[in-house]
């Protein structure tokens, strides 16, 4: 059996599966982020003893831990500052867990591990090499290729959102300027809209309303031309779009796909593919649950040293 | 001993070199392209028997033979309509170089064969994720993962030069609009500065021509822009950029490397690394030495079957 915590700034979500993924019990608890690492840690002590109180399982029938944490991970398991947990300097939650739980703990980048859930239980089930992006409040991608996560050089691959779509454009909140996220974003829309959030765009926009059509058409624009790019350099297998924004359905994914076609090579069109994400809320918790079930220590090691 | 062929549109060139990639000897043919693909592959003959005269090394102490070819390979080494190669619609080179020598036969696309070479020879050395772009008539790219060749889904990755930088940009020979080709191409370059070709514009910029330096200042802002991107998304040890217009050097290079720092983000931003390729005119050749030392067949069906 497996523990999956996807560890977020407002939620704690825990769940309980087998070794096929299936999950047995699950359990929200609040991060209560604010109160700093110390208390957080022991929210996620909490949500652990609650999801096996609720699943009836003994902690002895546990093999491993995995963890989605936010922000980059360094090394195995060291959390760095995310942006959503505010006085997480380095934070070796790895070790901190194996410690407390005397188990196999993996921890991975939300992103990555959300990508590898969609490879493993959701739209990807037959792909070799896929990017996962997620458009809500942020725009974070994570890419799987040759069936495993592809984490980069120093750990910090998948950031779609912030490779340029439009020199000299909007300032984004990483600093520069003409990011995807900056342009593309669930705030992005709704600020182009004149709306509160992304859903009250999407409201508009089934009523008629130009202006938020306009604004998802835009966004569409250059996240279609951005898939369609990276689809020339990368030539995937599919492209998986989750996140908030993505529940909007077609009203977004047909002039993505509209964009993506016309950027792509006529040698790489026939073969695009791009498709709303399979799991929903439940992403960051099944991530977690898959790094696990695919990321053996040896695996991992092999990785590492760079022979596999 | 190795037998490297470089099958260019005009040239071939044709090396044998020892188990550490050192060219012996080498020889030059003309392609005749014109003439079909039976000439070319006389010719190939043609060079292959001049480079083991000119070596002095019989056939028999030749192991492999490696072929860096333009355009998509299909399968194993079906070289399908380059457009450099007029006439030749699908040419299984492998097979027929095979029955030809009765030797190992291993066929590359040359972008990638190239990038391969720089990181067994070149720039690259200590690099395990590496992009290597060439910038001369068109702009073509190879990515090395895990210091492995990637080919992608469906064998065609690395076209940097089609990702659109620049939204209903300046139509380019690929159909599309807006490509990275279309606005930093050698041939970009001189019309954007109303000269002959690049090496003009690079002489008249030496000079201080303004037009000129500002041709060669908007190219580097994009191919910059892009890679600085690309860099967020892969997170790579380093970025390779060859290729004749390359040669410019520092011209190029320091506003690339400025519009690169700008769009990375700050995590990435002190890992960006973009250096000149080390090898030059005979990058091909070296690409096709490389793929025979790389390649061998164990590891290509290993690679096929996913399971690597």
């Amino acid at each position: 059996m497996i523990i999956g915590i996807d560890l977020g700034g407002t939620k704690i979500l825990t769940a309980v599966a087998d070794k096929n993924g299936k999950v047995i019990a699950s359990v929200k608890v609040d991060t209560q982020a604010k109160l700093g690492p110390k208390k957080v840690i022991d929210n996620l002590k909490k949500s652990v003893t609650l999801a096996l109180d609720k699943a009836n399982i003994p902690l002895s029938r546990i093999s491993c831990i995995g963890v989605g944490a936010p922000g980059p991970i360094i090394g195995d398991g060291t959390i760095v500052s995310p942006p959503n947990l505010p006085g997480w300097k380095k934070v070796d939650i790895k070790k901190l867990l194996e410690k407390m739980f005397r188990k196999r703990v993996v921890v991975e980048n939300d992103a990555n591990a959300a990508a590898l859930a969609e490879l493993m239980f959701g739209a990807g089930k037959h792909a070799k090499n896929l990017l996962y992006i997620t458009i809500s409040t942020g725009i974070g991608g994570g890419i799987i290729i040759n069936r495993k996560i592809y984490r980069g050089s120093f750990g910090i691959a998948g950031e779609i959102g912030h490779m340029n779509v439009l020199i000299d454009g909007p300032r984004c909140k990483c600093g520069n300027r003409g990011c995807l996220e900056a342009v593309a974003s669930g705030p992005s829309i709704a600020r182009f809209a004149g709306k509160n959030d992304a859903l009250a765009v999407e409201i508009s926009a089934r009523k008629g309303d130009k202006r938020s059509l306009e604004a998802i058409g835009q966004a569409a624009k250059h996240i279609g031309t951005t898939v369609g790019s990276v689809n020339n350099l990368l030539d995937l297998d599919m492209i998986v779009i989750g996140g908030g924004v993505a529940n909007m359905g077609d009203l977004l994914f047909k002039p993505i796909r509209k964009w993506a076609s016309k950027c792509a090579m006529s040698i790489t069109r026939k073969h695009l593919k791009i498709v709303p994400a399979k799991l929903k809320t439940n992403v960051g918790v099944m991530g977690a649950i898959a790094i696990c079930l695919k990321g053996s220590p040896d695996e991992a090691r092999r990785a590492k040293s760079g022979d596999e």
